[in-house]
């Protein structure tokens, strides 16, 4: 046995509570070296009293990564609280118990060891990782509003170009706004999504609108308070929730904040909103518009126009946690979306979550975080990260051609494991945003390519979210290229593209229930053929997903219920699928048994 | 290479700032296994622009359990920010780079892999795990007032019997109180202690004070309010600190909350103050005094004169935290110690955290829990916890002989690994108290092997705290024959003992700062002979610790400067060890070379 590589957290992602008497409990052990794992668990009071556990319950191994087995289980008890220990028995036929003071022997004399066993002291419903039920149903729709469509003119900035009249550099305007998405709002009904993710809409200078100047008013180009109540109830009316962005990480330089700190520096009643390390506050121009250095002061990235906020100053924090109330108090959003949520303190993050579930019961917090995110996720914090972790693993094997399919396997495997369960069924998986290569542009084109991959994504525990115009065949690179205007016209849209997506979107909603919760199962990972073939199953429901990504057709025995295909042909026994083809088969155990 | 047995987590106990402007990352390996590592790193928004890492920094092997070897390196960043991944290579020729997408060949292009770096976004000082200062520069002494002394008879409780007639039964009540406290804070000053943890002294019933009545009172028996001021005042006179317990996971069943709750069932006012399953609540009595079943409501153990307090109300979060603060900010207390901490939510403690760092500057919180404490310890709950997991390792060897003396070593590191540097330097050691059998019982009156084990346990990182009475001898098997009588008659006292106390609380605090803050490393971990040495290494400071917990005589070189000692023959140039014997030898790398 490799005893090196057995892990467990106590109170962790490891060890928590999933319903209010239930809890889920993980081991961690080298892959395919243990043969069999059981809980040894009991009541803390009694287990030095009666037996050294009163429960030995079997462990499932649920998912692997190139390295390790997870291995889970759930749990109750019945005064609510745990004392809990493994029993781990290898191939090689070694068997010991793993408990708060390490591995030992599996004898007697280890079981009875002082405070030998982990703990979950009580099941404290104030600390589990609540989730709201809204969010696991949500397929989401990502607006660059700038870019989705003009609906008012009247508010165009100076200088606005003619829509789609070119590719955009960074400092153009195309007249987007608000009034654009109301008048369009029955097009994204129609596609079928039901929560919108609004990039900034806040007064700020730039087109993308993360350098805010007033966080309290809509960018005037975009409408007006008003305009926004409308919209949010407009989309209310149509089941969509709202989620807007938060820039909490730093202001805009031309905000009366910043301005007052250039005019009076360390005078400045706002000296202290800010991290200056010396005044004056200067910076010399980089090379690229948003790049600089010697700053003065610690900025977003190297960028001297987006100065970073003091959020342990208590009047930062006032203002800020005043304006997340605001914008869910006046207009009943649904959801915030925090922009570099990783770099501002936990300390604040921690309030924020505070106020904003005081505001408005089962609201969403998202965190744009990149890399691993385990310390946002406690509960206390964010619901979900932005999941371009698991999402790159899917790009990096599918389009790029970088990993592996087993390698992409273990990654997304991987990335569950870091994540309580009900993290999972509402991370934000983005298969491309503002900030990346549209996917189709990743793909080179290849619109057979992206929809296998998009069906791949949507099968996957946690809610997908749309980019704007991906569903109809909008390109483009790195930004500001991937910020092109919605193309409305229904000639130059990609009707068929817009069909698939649609049609995806309504499986993904229709089986939502073991989308979110079903377990994973990779049945088939086959670098020889490109077979991949994985279940998602919920009691009696089970979601089967077949993609070939391999080079050649591939014959598989023909499944009686086929939810969604491309590239599949059926014979009476067989089902042949082409390279890039896939099929989604549902099973339903249940009226199997019936028919 | 063991790849499997790799483990490194973002904003944990192995990723952490120690300073403002500095911080330490960990890596765990397997044991033995690896030869090189280094951290590769650098500002995570020009690792993509220049280079795929900045720095590259050797990182040391500092301590070792049974089965891991762990690395730590102390690192800043221009910009606050870093980025991070790892070079490792074994003893068997591979080279890997582990990021946080896992392990991969150290190759350039896993090194320029999308996201593959672990991330401190942002050196953020409200995160920060900070301590008192004092904290670490105390050693406590732990009063349990019902039996220190008797000051003031005129408040003895009706039954009181004679002064240390008789080893206590579980009812007993001996007269102890405040006033004898004050009566004997010279004798404390002399043995040197500077810090006093008090068991309970808020209006309770029992003798343990465990069943508060009422938070606002000091127990009638032990004095008033005013004797506690006046005696928190001598205290801080004397440069002692003070400590409260605070019992909030429970409350007594007399206080009048709970006889409300009896009274009146569902429609008393403190129905929801605590966990009701079923009204009218009830039990039935167990074999033992504190034992029931059937219990109606949820309460500590299996106690019903002890029910658990409903922290979620928000009503019992307002009563707390005002208890919490009123102790500080009227009597000025030090430090809050938390009974059964381990059992009430993180959720309160983090609010009961930002209300005593509100209340007082470089408060001082101490949990009661007796395991792994990780999601405790994150910076913004307690500072420390009662270190039984700690010590337990320190007694299983040198008393039970129920562990090796490797494995005794692996756990003090294990137990090391678990938390952050500055956590370990305000750990609470504790060899006994009111909830174990004294150490000398444990000992079976062996004296000599219970100074070898103090002496031991100063010299380690964390807080000592001598539990009232150790230092002159008095014995005690589990409570409540702990809770004996302290000895004040001078002849009946073991003035050796208290000598060699003196001795060693002075040997402590003369050599805090590398006790505290010292690196520490295993120098010589002999099973075969008994043999242990370990050096405490700060700057120049040297602290040597030499045991022979062996059977025989062993005769090593003469030191230069030995501090303290126990059987140990100096001859000209060796140094002859007996059985149970040690040597506290300290180096000064500065005045030997001045020399």
């Amino acid at each position: 046995m490799n005893t090196t590589a057995i892990y467990h957290r106590p109170e962790s992602e490891f060890a928590y509570l999933y319903e209010k008497d239930k809890m889920h409990i993980r081991l961690r052990t080298a892959r395919q070296d243990v043969r069999h794992v059981q809980l040894l668990c009991g009541d803390p009071y009694t287990l030095y009293k009666e037996a050294w556990y009163q429960q030995r319950i079997e462990m499932q191994k649920i998912l692997s990564t190139d390295l390790h087995d997870y291995w889970q289980v759930s749990v109750g008890a019945e005064f609510r609280r745990l004392s809990y220990g493994f029993s781990i028995e290898s191939y090689d036929g070694l068997h010991v118990f793993y408990g708060d003071h390490g591995v030992y022997p599996f004898e007697q004399q280890y079981l009875e060891m002082n405070n030998n066993y982990f703990r979950m002291p009580y099941f404290q419903e104030a600390d589990r990782f609540k989730i709201p039920e809204w969010a696991k149903e949500t397929v989401w729709y990502q607006i660059f509003p700038e870019r989705f469509a003009n609906g008012d003119p009247s508010n165009d900035p100076e200088g606005v170009l003619p829509w789609g009249s070119k590719n955009p550099d960074r400092q153009d305007f195309f007249g987007g706004d608000l009034q654009g998405v109301i008048d369009h709002l029955d097009y994204l009904v129609d596609l079928g999504i039901n929560g919108i993710y609004f990039c900034p809409i806040f007064e700020a200078y730039s087109n993308h609108k993360y350098d805010t100047i007033d966080y309290l008013a809509i960018d005037p180009a975009f409408g007006d308070n008003d305009t926004f109540k409308r919209l949010v109830e407009e989309c209310h009316k149509r089941g969509i929730k709202v989620m807007l962005d938060a820039v909490f990480n730093h202001m805009g330089d031309t905000s009366h904040q910043w301005l007052d700190v250039i005019k009076n520096g360390k005078d400045s009643p706002f000296a202290d909103w800010f991290h200056i390390n010396e005044f004056p506050v200067n910076y010399k121009e980089g090379e690229n518009f948003e790049d600089a250095y010697d700053i003065t002061y610690d900025v977003f990235a190297f960028t001297p126009h987006m100065p970073k906020l003091n959020t342990e100053n208590p009047d930062v924090q006032d203002y800020l946690l005043k304006i997340a109330r605001y914008w869910i108090e006046e207009f009943d959003i649904d959801a915030w979306r925090l922009d570099v949520a990783n770099e501002v303190s936990h300390f604040f993050w921690k309030k924020f979550r505070q106020v904003c579930d005081e505001a408005k019961d089962d609201f969403y917090i998202l965190g744009e975080i990149w890399h691993s995110s385990q310390r946002w996720l406690q509960g206390d914090e964010f619901h979900a990260v932005m999941n371009y972790a698991f999402t790159d693993a899917i790009i990096e094997y599918f389009v790029k051609d970088e990993i592996s399919m087993t390698k992409m396997v273990s990654e997304l495997n991987n990335q569950l494991m870091l994540y309580r369960e009900q993290t999972n069924q509402v991370q934000f998986n983005i298969l491309d945003s503002h900030d990346t290569p549209r996917l189709l542009t990743l793909a080179r084109g290849d619109k057979d390519l992206m929809r296998q991959v998009m069906a791949f994504t949507y099968l996957q525990q946690g809610v997908p979210c749309l980019y704007y115009g991906d569903e109809i065949g909008l390109t483009g690179d790195m930004d500001p290229d991937c910020r092109k205007c919605m193309i409305w016209d229904e000639e130059k849209q990609d009707r068929d593209l817009l069909h698939f997506t649609q049609s995806l979107i309504k499986l993904r909603k229709d089986n939502q229930k073991v989308l979110s919760e079903g377990s994973l199962s990779w049945n088939w990972v086959s670098e020889e053929d490109g077979l991949i073939i994985f279940e998602r199953e919920l009691g009696a429901q089970r979601i089967i997903g077949i993609f070939n990504t391999g080079e050649d057709q591939l014959t598989l025995s023909r499944p009686d219920s086929i939810l969604m295909e491309q590239f599949v042909q059926l014979e009476d026994e067989t089902m042949i699928i082409d390279n890039k083809g896939f099929a989604i088969v549902k099973v339903n155990n249940e009226e199997s048994n019936e028919a």
